[in-house]
């Protein structure tokens, strides 16, 4: 699909690309359409990199096209608009999220959940409405449509609300839709990372008492005083499993790597939850036995319609929720991949786009 | 935990008992309690045999105790009454299902979920509140609490209604719960046994669309002439299940035996649940991505509480809803178990206790 990734259109656009499956990214001069009637252009200024970036630049998925812009988390200001725009000027400030298309048409995108629509157009590394291949927001300037966009509340910093655009949504959207959002429920989020650390200050917003579920007994710390949790347990510690036994709501499950199902099944009460939101490669062990004696669920969701993602940010600008963040230059970019691989960063590198991605043309 | 078993209480009982793992069943004196200030006593008159009591027979969950005295789809005419029974006189038709106690305490209890408290205790092979073990429905009389009693309406016939306090219950409650009752709906059943035959005649009362879905070719005539369902999925046929895709807003599966789940999970709409109630004793597969991409579901559901027990009696008897039997006698069971065994019945034993249990002594 290549050849007509690169077909040359109205707006010169830089950034930086991978050019095959090493995954190193490197300056990367392309070209986006013209502002359409219902488009929205804007300078970026920041980009979020998110875990599964990491995914596609190595084409693990089996999905990727070469070359290769990264980016799903992407804030900055509104340059243009198209003649039938209806809900952005220019100067607004605005982010674009996991997608810039769906069929519009059919029930999932009819009930807001364009999120599931088979149509779906992510953000990059897919083909887009005219045949091109859609670029994301590791670039100077983006083009989409109004749809597609999201607006940021000015109270919430551009830097630190980027990365809810994929992390804060992919987390919001589940505690709200399988009811994990009542004060005084007690819901679990498993791993720490750039979505964890997130569910967590959602769920704490929500009124819901949380405990972080890790393997690591040095995050404690951390997840009580610093990002507001209730309680912390050890997933490796069977006293702490059992004496947590059959006590929560529901779970959180940001975790992508293989693990233990049945630890977590037993965490919850009846009628208790279990929502996946990260993908591990092979299948998980499920046993029945423990759904069937205690009702329970294990469930997914992936990320949230556009609706959902506008109440999202707009709930973050009013609860004061944002991303923990490191804010790197874009030269560093290869290097924040590789310590993101070994989950050296607290919680998600954020690219200062607008002051340090320079066209060396 | 036997020696508790055998003590002699003031009700002479006989019924038949397997007494060692080989699950052979063979008449048995034993005794029962006498009629407490809140019991029903009845005599029973059929009583079904579920699959699980092939199990429970030759310790295959590793909880039985022997003698065995299996049954748990009883029913049968009241003889007698305890000073504080509020509900029941002598002479009315009622019932006994999976349970014959749970603490009334906790949140289940308190919800109306006997069926999940830890405290529940199974209508045989289970340590009851006084210490002696619960013994089944392949037996003459029956003595239990009024609240684990179900009145059978006048208009349900006793032998066919019998298999609904286990199989009917087990079905009707994840449609109810799990909101797959609505009109115009979209269910899927898996497995055309004892469970899944009621669960296709359960989902088309409520207005229902119903496909079966089984490894079977040759029942589908009988799915969907006999048994009213709408169409009928070969889950082996590659192009059925891909014609299918999509389509299903639930699936309730019955099958006990390994299978496959990433099939079913694709049969499901976004937000598709896939309900298991049968219980395949190893772990099975669950792959998480086809989970986030459709926000889908798999689940549990374990029989029902006492009150949807009722509710689900008094739907049936209005619906005609009854399940299909083979009324056997009880010198048949052990022959009629091994038939089970080879899913040779449509689609329930029920054993004519009345007419042909005479104690030998």
């Amino acid at each position: 699909m290549g050849d007509l990734a690169e077909v040359v259109q109205p707006k010169k656009a830089f950034g930086w690309a991978a050019r095959d499956t090493s995954g190193v990214l490197s300056p990367f001069t392309f070209s986006r359409r013209a502002t359409g009637e219902k488009d929205v252009s804007f300078k970026v200024l920041y980009c979020g990199i998110c875990h599964s970036d990491l995914h596609m630049l190595k084409n693990e998925w089996g999905s990727s096209t070469y070359p290769l812009v990264p980016g799903h988390e992407i804030v900055g200001v509104v340059t243009e608009i198209g003649s039938k725009v209806e809900n952005f000027r220019v100067g607004d400030k605005v982010g674009v999220g996991c997608m810039v298309g769906s069929c519009h048409s059919y029930d999932n995108c009819a009930d807001n959940l364009e999120n599931y629509c088979p149509k779906m157009i992510l953000t990059y590394g897919a083909k887009d409405l005219d045949g091109t291949i859609t670029y994301g927001g590791y670039s100077d300037i983006m083009v989409a449509n109004e749809h597609f966009i999201v607006r940021i509340p000015d109270n919430l910093p551009l830097d630190v609300g980027a990365p809810l655009l994929c992390a804060g949504i992919t987390v919001y959207s589940p505690l709200k839709y399988y009811g994990l959002d009542k004060p005084g429920m007690h819901v679990g989020v498993v791993g720490l990372g750039g979505l964890g650390h997130v569910a967590v200050k959602f769920a704490k917003a929500m009124g819901v008492k949380v405990t972080v579920i890790s393997t690591s007994p040095n995050k404690k710390k951390e997840a009580i005083e610093h990002l507001g949790a209730d309680s912390f347990l050890v997933s490796r510690n069977q006293d702490e499993l059992q004496a947590a036994t059959s006590t929560m709501d529901g779970i959180i499950d940001t975790v992508s790597a293989p693990h233990a199902l049945p630890p977590l099944i037993a965490l919850l009460k009846t009628n208790g939850k279990l929502v996946l939101v990260g993908a591990p490669e092979k299948p998980l062990e499920l046993p029945a036995f423990p759904l069937l004696m205690g009702r329970k669920t294990v469930a997914g969701s992936g990320i949230g319609g556009m609706k959902e993602t506008q109440e999202m940010i707009n709930f973050a600008a009013k609860h004061n929720i944002a991303a923990d963040v490191e804010v790197i230059p874009i030269d560093y970019v290869n290097t924040a991949i590789e310590r993101l691989l070994k989950s050296d960063v607290r919680y998600r590198f954020v690219i200062d786009i607008g002051n340090t991605l320079k066209s060396t043309s």
